[in-house]
Protein backbone atom coordinates (compact mmCIF):
# COMPACT_ATOMS: atom_id res chain seq x y z
CA UNK A 1 0.00 0.00 0.00
CA UNK A 2 1.70 3.60 -0.58
CA UNK A 3 1.52 6.18 1.72
CA UNK A 4 -0.88 8.85 0.02
CA UNK A 5 -3.41 5.53 0.51
CA UNK A 6 -2.23 5.40 4.52
CA UNK A 7 -2.70 9.11 5.18
CA UNK A 8 -6.29 9.40 3.70
CA UNK A 9 -7.36 6.51 5.32
CA UNK A 10 -5.66 8.03 8.82
CA UNK A 11 -7.44 10.91 8.10
CA UNK A 12 -10.94 9.74 7.44
CA UNK A 13 -10.42 7.89 10.59
CA UNK A 14 -9.66 10.94 12.95
CA UNK A 15 -12.87 12.81 11.01
CA UNK A 16 -15.42 9.51 12.04
CA UNK A 17 -14.01 9.84 15.38
CA UNK A 18 -13.83 13.47 15.86
CA UNK A 19 -17.73 13.25 14.70
CA UNK A 20 -18.14 10.60 16.99
CA UNK A 21 -16.88 12.30 20.11
CA UNK A 22 -19.00 15.57 19.25
CA UNK A 23 -22.39 14.15 18.23
CA UNK A 24 -25.36 15.41 20.14
CA UNK A 25 -25.34 13.28 22.98
CA UNK A 26 -29.09 11.46 24.08
CA UNK A 27 -31.29 11.62 27.07
CA UNK A 28 -32.78 9.40 29.03
CA UNK A 29 -35.91 10.47 31.36
CA UNK A 30 -36.46 7.73 34.32
CA UNK A 31 -40.71 7.97 35.14
CA UNK A 32 -41.22 11.43 32.72
CA UNK A 33 -44.21 13.09 33.98
CA UNK A 34 -46.33 15.82 33.57
CA UNK A 35 -44.64 18.52 35.41
CA UNK A 36 -41.09 16.47 36.36
CA UNK A 37 -39.12 13.20 35.53
CA UNK A 38 -38.04 11.55 38.63
CA UNK A 39 -34.28 11.71 36.54
CA UNK A 40 -32.87 12.65 33.76
CA UNK A 41 -29.36 11.86 32.66
CA UNK A 42 -27.19 13.38 29.54
CA UNK A 43 -23.72 12.67 29.16
CA UNK A 44 -22.46 10.37 31.62
CA UNK A 45 -24.55 13.44 34.34
CA UNK A 46 -28.01 12.06 36.26
CA UNK A 47 -29.88 15.18 37.52
CA UNK A 48 -32.90 14.46 40.13
CA UNK A 49 -34.56 15.75 42.77
CA UNK A 50 -36.21 13.59 46.17
CA UNK A 51 -38.91 15.04 48.10
CA UNK A 52 -39.84 12.93 51.45
CA UNK A 53 -42.48 10.41 50.72
CA UNK A 54 -42.73 8.97 54.06
CA UNK A 55 -41.43 10.55 57.62
CA UNK A 56 -43.14 12.88 60.47
CA UNK A 57 -39.84 14.36 61.72
CA UNK A 58 -36.37 15.44 60.12
CA UNK A 59 -35.03 12.19 61.45
CA UNK A 60 -37.77 9.96 59.40
CA UNK A 61 -37.76 12.25 56.33
CA UNK A 62 -34.45 12.30 55.85
CA UNK A 63 -34.24 8.89 56.25
CA UNK A 64 -36.58 8.36 53.65
CA UNK A 65 -35.37 10.36 51.18
CA UNK A 66 -32.08 9.30 51.28
CA UNK A 67 -33.72 5.48 50.92
CA UNK A 68 -35.27 7.27 47.72
CA UNK A 69 -32.05 8.76 46.85
CA UNK A 70 -30.61 5.10 46.95
CA UNK A 71 -33.07 3.78 44.38
CA UNK A 72 -33.23 6.76 41.88
CA UNK A 73 -29.21 6.21 41.96
CA UNK A 74 -30.03 2.52 41.28
CA UNK A 75 -32.06 3.30 38.22
CA UNK A 76 -29.52 5.30 36.65
CA UNK A 77 -26.78 2.60 37.07
CA UNK A 78 -25.31 4.52 39.89
CA UNK A 79 -24.83 4.44 43.77
CA UNK A 80 -24.48 6.94 46.42
CA UNK A 81 -20.28 6.98 46.00
CA UNK A 82 -21.03 8.89 42.67
CA UNK A 83 -22.47 11.71 43.89
CA UNK A 84 -21.26 15.31 42.28
CA UNK A 85 -23.12 17.89 44.16
CA UNK A 86 -26.30 18.16 46.55
CA UNK A 87 -28.35 21.34 46.78
CA UNK A 88 -30.24 20.77 50.40
CA UNK A 89 -33.17 22.48 51.24
CA UNK A 90 -34.15 22.67 54.74
CA UNK A 91 -37.48 24.11 55.88
CA UNK A 92 -36.03 24.68 59.09
CA UNK A 93 -32.26 25.79 59.81
CA UNK A 94 -32.64 24.23 63.47
CA UNK A 95 -32.96 20.41 61.72
CA UNK A 96 -29.40 20.82 60.39
CA UNK A 97 -27.54 19.35 63.00
CA UNK A 98 -29.66 15.93 62.99
CA UNK A 99 -29.61 16.35 59.16
CA UNK A 100 -25.97 16.29 58.54
CA UNK A 101 -25.59 13.54 61.00
CA UNK A 102 -27.91 11.25 59.04
CA UNK A 103 -26.41 12.58 55.72
CA UNK A 104 -22.70 12.15 57.08
CA UNK A 105 -23.29 8.30 57.98
CA UNK A 106 -24.95 7.43 54.50
CA UNK A 107 -22.12 9.02 52.43
CA UNK A 108 -19.43 6.19 52.18
CA UNK A 109 -16.30 7.55 53.62
CA UNK A 110 -14.10 9.90 50.52
CA UNK A 111 -17.41 10.51 48.32
CA UNK A 112 -19.36 13.49 50.03
CA UNK A 113 -20.02 15.73 47.05
CA UNK A 114 -19.69 19.50 46.88
CA UNK A 115 -22.80 21.06 48.99
CA UNK A 116 -25.00 23.52 49.18
CA UNK A 117 -27.52 23.80 52.46
CA UNK A 118 -29.88 26.82 52.70
CA UNK A 119 -33.10 27.28 54.01
CA UNK A 120 -36.43 27.93 52.45
CA UNK A 121 -39.89 27.48 52.05
CA UNK A 122 -41.10 24.28 50.08
CA UNK A 123 -44.08 23.17 47.54
CA UNK A 124 -45.81 21.63 50.68
CA UNK A 125 -45.94 22.60 54.16
CA UNK A 126 -45.22 18.72 55.34
CA UNK A 127 -41.56 18.39 53.47
CA UNK A 128 -38.96 19.23 55.69
CA UNK A 129 -36.46 19.13 52.94
CA UNK A 130 -36.02 18.55 49.67
CA UNK A 131 -32.62 17.58 47.98
CA UNK A 132 -31.53 18.22 43.96
CA UNK A 133 -28.79 15.72 43.34
CA UNK A 134 -26.52 15.83 40.12
CA UNK A 135 -24.74 12.76 39.97
CA UNK A 136 -22.41 10.43 37.76
CA UNK A 137 -23.94 8.12 35.75
CA UNK A 138 -22.82 5.00 33.09
CA UNK A 139 -26.14 5.75 30.88
CA UNK B 1 3.40 -4.07 5.34
CA UNK B 2 4.59 -5.51 8.31
CA UNK B 3 2.66 -6.44 11.92
CA UNK B 4 5.00 -4.18 13.67
CA UNK B 5 4.38 -1.37 11.20
CA UNK B 6 0.78 -1.48 11.48
CA UNK B 7 0.95 -2.43 15.51
CA UNK B 8 2.33 1.36 15.69
CA UNK B 9 -0.07 2.27 13.58
CA UNK B 10 -2.57 1.26 15.39
CA UNK B 11 -1.52 2.63 18.78
CA UNK B 12 -0.69 5.88 16.94
CA UNK B 13 -4.11 6.45 16.26
CA UNK B 14 -5.72 5.18 19.87
CA UNK B 15 -3.47 7.95 21.21
CA UNK B 16 -4.63 10.47 18.81
CA UNK B 17 -8.19 9.60 19.45
CA UNK B 18 -8.00 9.68 23.25
CA UNK B 19 -6.69 12.99 23.43
CA UNK B 20 -9.45 14.45 21.33
CA UNK B 21 -11.80 12.45 23.51
CA UNK B 22 -10.06 14.09 26.75
CA UNK B 23 -9.18 18.44 24.99
CA UNK B 24 -10.83 20.51 27.37
CA UNK B 25 -14.06 21.28 25.73
CA UNK B 26 -15.02 25.34 24.73
CA UNK B 27 -17.24 27.15 26.16
CA UNK B 28 -19.82 29.28 24.28
CA UNK B 29 -21.34 32.57 25.98
CA UNK B 30 -24.68 34.06 24.61
CA UNK B 31 -24.53 37.74 24.92
CA UNK B 32 -21.57 37.91 28.07
CA UNK B 33 -21.98 41.03 30.16
CA UNK B 34 -20.81 42.17 33.22
CA UNK B 35 -22.87 40.20 35.56
CA UNK B 36 -23.95 37.23 33.39
CA UNK B 37 -24.30 35.69 30.20
CA UNK B 38 -27.74 34.94 29.05
CA UNK B 39 -26.53 31.67 28.42
CA UNK B 40 -23.42 29.47 29.12
CA UNK B 41 -22.86 26.23 26.75
CA UNK B 42 -19.88 23.57 27.69
CA UNK B 43 -19.85 19.71 26.89
CA UNK B 44 -23.36 20.07 25.18
CA UNK B 45 -24.53 21.48 28.35
CA UNK B 46 -26.40 24.71 28.34
CA UNK B 47 -27.07 26.86 31.34
CA UNK B 48 -29.41 29.47 31.38
CA UNK B 49 -31.26 31.53 33.52
CA UNK B 50 -34.58 33.41 32.82
CA UNK B 51 -36.75 36.12 35.17
CA UNK B 52 -39.67 37.37 33.87
CA UNK B 53 -39.40 40.65 31.34
CA UNK B 54 -43.18 41.60 31.44
CA UNK B 55 -46.21 40.30 32.99
CA UNK B 56 -48.45 41.60 36.08
CA UNK B 57 -49.50 38.50 37.56
CA UNK B 58 -48.05 34.56 37.95
CA UNK B 59 -50.08 34.13 34.48
CA UNK B 60 -48.70 36.98 32.67
CA UNK B 61 -45.04 36.69 34.34
CA UNK B 62 -45.03 32.68 33.85
CA UNK B 63 -45.72 32.96 29.95
CA UNK B 64 -43.39 35.84 29.88
CA UNK B 65 -40.59 33.59 31.02
CA UNK B 66 -41.30 30.15 29.43
CA UNK B 67 -41.47 32.06 26.29
CA UNK B 68 -38.05 33.75 26.72
CA UNK B 69 -36.53 30.23 27.93
CA UNK B 70 -37.83 28.71 24.37
CA UNK B 71 -35.92 32.10 22.91
CA UNK B 72 -32.93 31.26 24.81
CA UNK B 73 -33.20 27.41 23.69
CA UNK B 74 -33.25 28.40 20.34
CA UNK B 75 -30.11 30.57 20.63
CA UNK B 76 -28.32 27.52 21.95
CA UNK B 77 -29.46 25.00 19.38
CA UNK B 78 -31.81 23.20 21.47
CA UNK B 79 -35.76 23.58 22.43
CA UNK B 80 -37.91 22.79 24.98
CA UNK B 81 -37.75 18.82 24.89
CA UNK B 82 -34.01 19.35 25.95
CA UNK B 83 -34.84 19.97 29.21
CA UNK B 84 -32.38 18.55 32.00
CA UNK B 85 -33.01 20.04 35.07
CA UNK B 86 -35.11 23.22 36.23
CA UNK B 87 -34.68 25.21 39.51
CA UNK B 88 -37.82 27.22 40.12
CA UNK B 89 -37.84 29.68 42.39
CA UNK B 90 -41.21 31.29 43.40
CA UNK B 91 -42.09 34.28 45.28
CA UNK B 92 -45.01 33.23 46.67
CA UNK B 93 -45.80 29.53 47.16
CA UNK B 94 -49.80 30.56 46.85
CA UNK B 95 -48.72 30.73 42.85
CA UNK B 96 -47.59 27.02 42.76
CA UNK B 97 -50.58 25.44 41.09
CA UNK B 98 -51.24 28.26 38.89
CA UNK B 99 -47.62 27.88 37.67
CA UNK B 100 -47.79 24.32 37.49
CA UNK B 101 -50.75 24.22 34.82
CA UNK B 102 -48.77 26.57 33.27
CA UNK B 103 -45.56 24.67 33.22
CA UNK B 104 -47.29 21.12 32.64
CA UNK B 105 -49.08 22.79 29.37
CA UNK B 106 -45.38 24.16 27.91
CA UNK B 107 -43.56 20.74 28.46
CA UNK B 108 -43.70 18.10 25.25
CA UNK B 109 -44.97 15.05 26.63
CA UNK B 110 -42.38 12.70 27.68
CA UNK B 111 -39.97 15.30 28.22
CA UNK B 112 -40.28 16.49 31.71
CA UNK B 113 -37.07 17.81 33.34
CA UNK B 114 -35.89 17.03 36.90
CA UNK B 115 -37.29 19.60 39.50
CA UNK B 116 -36.85 21.71 42.14
CA UNK B 117 -39.51 23.87 43.15
CA UNK B 118 -38.87 26.47 45.93
CA UNK B 119 -39.96 29.82 47.81
CA UNK B 120 -37.58 32.74 47.73
CA UNK B 121 -37.08 36.24 47.72
CA UNK B 122 -36.34 37.22 44.34
CA UNK B 123 -33.61 39.91 43.16
CA UNK B 124 -36.50 42.44 42.32
CA UNK B 125 -39.64 42.96 44.56
CA UNK B 126 -41.21 43.11 41.07
CA UNK B 127 -40.29 39.33 40.18
CA UNK B 128 -42.71 36.50 41.22
CA UNK B 129 -40.39 34.04 39.61
CA UNK B 130 -37.28 33.23 38.68
CA UNK B 131 -36.09 29.38 37.03
CA UNK B 132 -32.65 28.33 36.22
CA UNK B 133 -32.50 25.80 33.53
CA UNK B 134 -30.03 23.01 32.69
CA UNK B 135 -30.53 21.74 29.03
CA UNK B 136 -29.21 19.77 26.39
CA UNK B 137 -27.26 21.29 23.53
CA UNK B 138 -25.53 20.70 19.97
CA UNK B 139 -22.80 23.53 20.43
CA UNK C 1 -3.12 -6.28 2.26
CA UNK C 2 -6.49 -7.01 1.12
CA UNK C 3 -9.87 -4.94 1.51
CA UNK C 4 -11.60 -7.35 3.62
CA UNK C 5 -8.94 -6.98 6.42
CA UNK C 6 -8.33 -3.33 6.30
CA UNK C 7 -11.82 -2.98 6.66
CA UNK C 8 -12.15 -5.12 9.58
CA UNK C 9 -9.02 -3.11 10.74
CA UNK C 10 -10.88 -0.11 10.47
CA UNK C 11 -14.69 -1.32 11.69
CA UNK C 12 -11.70 -2.70 14.80
CA UNK C 13 -10.80 0.72 15.46
CA UNK C 14 -14.54 2.51 15.41
CA UNK C 15 -15.13 0.29 18.03
CA UNK C 16 -11.86 0.78 20.29
CA UNK C 17 -13.15 4.43 19.97
CA UNK C 18 -16.17 4.55 20.58
CA UNK C 19 -15.59 2.42 23.78
CA UNK C 20 -13.18 5.05 24.85
CA UNK C 21 -16.08 7.87 24.11
CA UNK C 22 -18.72 5.93 25.71
CA UNK C 23 -16.81 4.45 29.21
CA UNK C 24 -17.81 6.51 32.40
CA UNK C 25 -15.95 8.84 33.32
CA UNK C 26 -14.15 9.51 36.64
CA UNK C 27 -14.41 11.53 39.30
CA UNK C 28 -11.66 13.70 40.64
CA UNK C 29 -12.43 15.06 44.49
CA UNK C 30 -10.67 17.96 46.36
CA UNK C 31 -10.08 17.41 50.01
CA UNK C 32 -13.28 15.44 50.42
CA UNK C 33 -14.63 15.35 54.30
CA UNK C 34 -17.63 13.46 55.68
CA UNK C 35 -20.33 15.89 54.88
CA UNK C 36 -18.61 17.80 51.11
CA UNK C 37 -16.40 17.82 49.22
CA UNK C 38 -14.31 21.22 48.38
CA UNK C 39 -14.47 20.34 44.73
CA UNK C 40 -15.69 17.63 42.66
CA UNK C 41 -14.73 17.07 39.17
CA UNK C 42 -16.45 14.76 36.84
CA UNK C 43 -16.14 14.98 32.39
CA UNK C 44 -13.67 18.12 32.67
CA UNK C 45 -17.05 19.89 34.53
CA UNK C 46 -16.37 20.87 37.91
CA UNK C 47 -18.30 21.57 41.21
CA UNK C 48 -17.92 23.59 44.20
CA UNK C 49 -19.77 25.59 46.82
CA UNK C 50 -17.76 28.40 48.73
CA UNK C 51 -19.21 29.76 51.96
CA UNK C 52 -17.13 32.76 53.04
CA UNK C 53 -14.02 32.17 55.87
CA UNK C 54 -13.86 35.62 56.66
CA UNK C 55 -14.99 39.11 56.57
CA UNK C 56 -17.14 41.27 58.60
CA UNK C 57 -19.72 42.80 56.48
CA UNK C 58 -21.07 42.04 52.82
CA UNK C 59 -18.01 43.62 51.34
CA UNK C 60 -15.50 41.81 53.25
CA UNK C 61 -17.43 38.25 52.86
CA UNK C 62 -17.54 39.43 49.07
CA UNK C 63 -14.23 39.61 49.25
CA UNK C 64 -12.95 36.77 51.53
CA UNK C 65 -15.17 34.33 49.23
CA UNK C 66 -14.31 35.16 45.34
CA UNK C 67 -10.63 34.67 46.54
CA UNK C 68 -11.70 31.25 48.11
CA UNK C 69 -13.50 30.80 44.62
CA UNK C 70 -9.78 31.40 43.12
CA UNK C 71 -8.22 29.09 45.13
CA UNK C 72 -10.86 26.54 44.13
CA UNK C 73 -10.74 26.80 40.71
CA UNK C 74 -7.14 26.86 40.51
CA UNK C 75 -7.11 23.44 42.15
CA UNK C 76 -9.00 21.97 39.49
CA UNK C 77 -6.94 23.74 37.45
CA UNK C 78 -9.57 26.30 36.07
CA UNK C 79 -9.78 30.24 37.16
CA UNK C 80 -12.35 32.24 36.97
CA UNK C 81 -12.66 32.91 33.07
CA UNK C 82 -13.89 29.48 33.00
CA UNK C 83 -17.26 29.47 35.01
CA UNK C 84 -21.00 28.30 33.76
CA UNK C 85 -22.85 28.61 36.24
CA UNK C 86 -23.52 30.74 39.33
CA UNK C 87 -26.05 30.46 41.93
CA UNK C 88 -25.87 33.02 44.84
CA UNK C 89 -27.37 33.40 48.09
CA UNK C 90 -27.62 36.20 49.79
CA UNK C 91 -29.02 36.60 53.36
CA UNK C 92 -30.28 40.19 52.55
CA UNK C 93 -31.27 41.18 49.60
CA UNK C 94 -30.24 44.26 50.59
CA UNK C 95 -26.80 43.87 50.28
CA UNK C 96 -27.17 42.90 46.07
CA UNK C 97 -26.07 46.22 44.86
CA UNK C 98 -23.05 46.07 47.32
CA UNK C 99 -22.15 42.70 46.01
CA UNK C 100 -22.90 43.00 42.52
CA UNK C 101 -20.49 45.46 41.94
CA UNK C 102 -17.45 43.15 43.55
CA UNK C 103 -19.06 40.60 41.31
CA UNK C 104 -18.80 42.58 37.89
CA UNK C 105 -14.82 43.89 39.07
CA UNK C 106 -13.88 40.35 39.74
CA UNK C 107 -15.52 38.83 36.87
CA UNK C 108 -13.12 38.82 33.41
CA UNK C 109 -14.84 40.78 30.44
CA UNK C 110 -16.85 38.47 28.43
CA UNK C 111 -16.40 35.86 31.07
CA UNK C 112 -19.62 35.72 33.04
CA UNK C 113 -21.64 32.67 34.04
CA UNK C 114 -25.26 32.13 34.14
CA UNK C 115 -26.40 33.44 37.31
CA UNK C 116 -29.06 33.30 40.07
CA UNK C 117 -29.42 35.32 42.80
CA UNK C 118 -31.75 34.52 45.47
CA UNK C 119 -32.12 35.26 49.08
CA UNK C 120 -32.36 32.41 51.69
CA UNK C 121 -31.37 31.58 54.86
CA UNK C 122 -28.15 29.94 55.47
CA UNK C 123 -26.34 27.44 57.18
CA UNK C 124 -24.48 29.87 59.72
CA UNK C 125 -25.88 33.20 61.05
CA UNK C 126 -22.44 34.79 60.51
CA UNK C 127 -23.06 33.86 56.68
CA UNK C 128 -23.73 36.90 54.07
CA UNK C 129 -23.75 34.87 51.29
CA UNK C 130 -23.28 31.61 50.02
CA UNK C 131 -22.24 30.80 45.83
CA UNK C 132 -22.87 27.42 44.32
CA UNK C 133 -20.24 27.61 41.20
CA UNK C 134 -20.51 25.17 37.95
CA UNK C 135 -17.13 25.58 35.89
CA UNK C 136 -15.11 24.25 32.88
CA UNK C 137 -12.18 21.76 34.25
CA UNK C 138 -9.65 20.25 31.89
CA UNK C 139 -9.36 17.39 35.24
Amino acid sequence: MEAGGRRARTLAHIVIFSVITTMPKSITRINPQAQWSDAVVHGHTAFFVEVPESGADIEGQTRALLAQADATLTKVGADKSRLLMATIYLKHMTDRATFNSLWAEWLPEGCAPARVCVSAELASPDYLLEIAFIAASPL
